[in-house]
């Protein structure tokens, strides 16, 4: 068992559900017991772990790559969405929509085998700065989901993550980071090539978009890459409702969580106004669905890791 | 540790080979030494893990539920591709090649939630018997390589099943019988619709093919559901080749693996001539491709588990 659990969360209705929550799926004999393979729990990334605002850093991440190319390519800097990008241009990024916008995104990185783009996502990840935060990327995640993360996993559940975010690049951390190996972690993917080139098999990304696993997608990568309802289900946008909702609908002990962003002072305040991933529907029926918001003003007593 | 490893396997070369393997990976300051996280093997299962003569299960599957269906609906019997499967047409089913077999056979599920669809295979999977061997599909798995599952994951290996199969028939049985989890099984699946059906989130399999599992989409689902190249995979077709061809192209040591069917004795003996999953390239070049041929003949002795 982990030590004291949770410590960053406030003594409060939020820390007491998850202990309560965990300590009867994990209580052997007991009415609502759950065994170890059937204890998932899934999370959404860009705002539920880290920090989304104000633009999810898969965004910046290609407006980095975008820069390298306009240096061979200066042509872009004059074309849409590329100049946007380049600009950081954030309202007519909005402007695309959330998938409009990650497939701009994605796009960057066509033609790099899976080994390039790693080697390329980690190099960013370990020199990049939050734009408002002036930290590095990694070093903008929440710490009392790291203490979920770690006493979920002292209890036997496996954690997997579930977001709009590339999949790639989430995986260029989340092993180190949040303690999610590559295999737990489900996200947007773009179309990949097999090739055998000089004699060595690579897998190629393509331009064209795979999945873009936001709303109903969310449930429906879950069925193909888990196979499994997950018991405890955490999001904070209408992009995670599906999945919060397909929980929920599963019999026995479950947990869907909502992280409300309410706290200008620590980090920042917004829902339904935040074009890129709005927090609308999920909020004004959390009670009807049975979804428990958790107010980040209120139930954190630390916001960030480190 | 597990006792003695792989005691179904003849002492010889291939025996040999998957010992020495293990030892060196797992050897801690060794030169071949990999961290657990990494320890990644990938399995066929058609023909790999379990038999796929006279042809595999996901049709015998099928061929259940159509007879269900042409109990309400009479006209299938008299049409194609139905009319094959209904009458175990096996020259007919074979003409339509393996996507296109395995298409029809994914079909009937439409409409299924995955719930319901799970309990379906269960059912079958608890009463259907293989129509040669004349024993549940679940005891035509074989016992050496159920022994190599096991060593592998006694030396902290993560095993995965990447099969052309349906993903979720063979997560119906792969936990209890291989040890293999719902989200260490990647496969063939065909596109689902999120619902919410009397208040209740559900997932409906569609008629609509998404993923078939076979040749270069092999690879192409290992980076997308595992994101890591593996370090040993094993398989017994052409349409494992370029999953073996993936593994061998990475860095540091590797072992890939063809399984060659020539125990007409106690399985069965077959190679280029089987349409519906041919092994013609992959054995021809296995040497030039650095990949170990296991001869069931040769290499087990003893075939079925149980």
């Amino acid at each position: 068992m982990d030590g004291a659990p949770l410590v960053s969360w406030t003594d409060g209705p939020a820390k007491r559900t998850l202990l309560d929550f965990v300590a009867r799926v994990t209580k052997e004999g007991g009415p609502d017991f759950v065994r170890p393979a059937e204890r998932i729990a899934t999370f959404d990334n860009d705002g539920t772990l880290w920090c989304e605002q104000p633009m999810q850093s898969q965004l910046f991440f290609a407006d980095d790559r975008l820069r390298a190319l306009a240096g061979k390519d200066p042509t872009l800097k004059d074309r849409q969405p590329y100049k946007a990008f380049l600009e950081h241009d954030l309202k007519t990024i909005a402007s695309l929509g959330k998938q409009g916008a990650f497939e701009v995104a994605f796009a960057t990185h066509a033609g790099l085998t899976e080994d390039e783009f790693m080697s390329a996502a980690r190099a960013w990840l370990a020199s990049a700065r939050h734009p408002k935060l002036g930290r590095l990327y990694t070093q903008c995640v929440y710490q009392p989901q790291i203490e979920l993360l770690d006493h979920l996993r002292a209890n036997g559940f496996k954690n997997f993550i579930v977001s709009g975010g590339g999949i790639d690049l989430m995986r260029a951390f989340a092993e180190e980071v949040y303690g999610i190996p590559p295999e737990r972690v489900i996200g947007s993917s773009v179309k990949t090539r097999f090739e055998m080139r000089d004699g060595r098999a690579e897998l190629f990304k393509l331009p064209e978009l795979g999945s873009f696993d936001d709303r109903d997608v969310k449930p429906q990568n879950i069925g193909l890459h888990i196979g499994r309802r997950p018991i405890l289900a955490f999001g904070n946008s209408d992009g995670d409702l599906s999945m919060l909702r397909y929980v929920k609908s599963g019999s026995g002990a479950r947990l869907a969580l909502l992280l409300h962003h309410d706290d200008a002072e620590r980090e920042f305040a917004y829902d339904r106004e935040f074009r890129l991933s709005p927090l609308v529907e999920a909020l004004d029926h959390a009670d009807a669905y049975g979804i428990e918001v958790v107010s980040m003003r209120r139930d954190w007593n630390k916001v960030f890791a480190g």
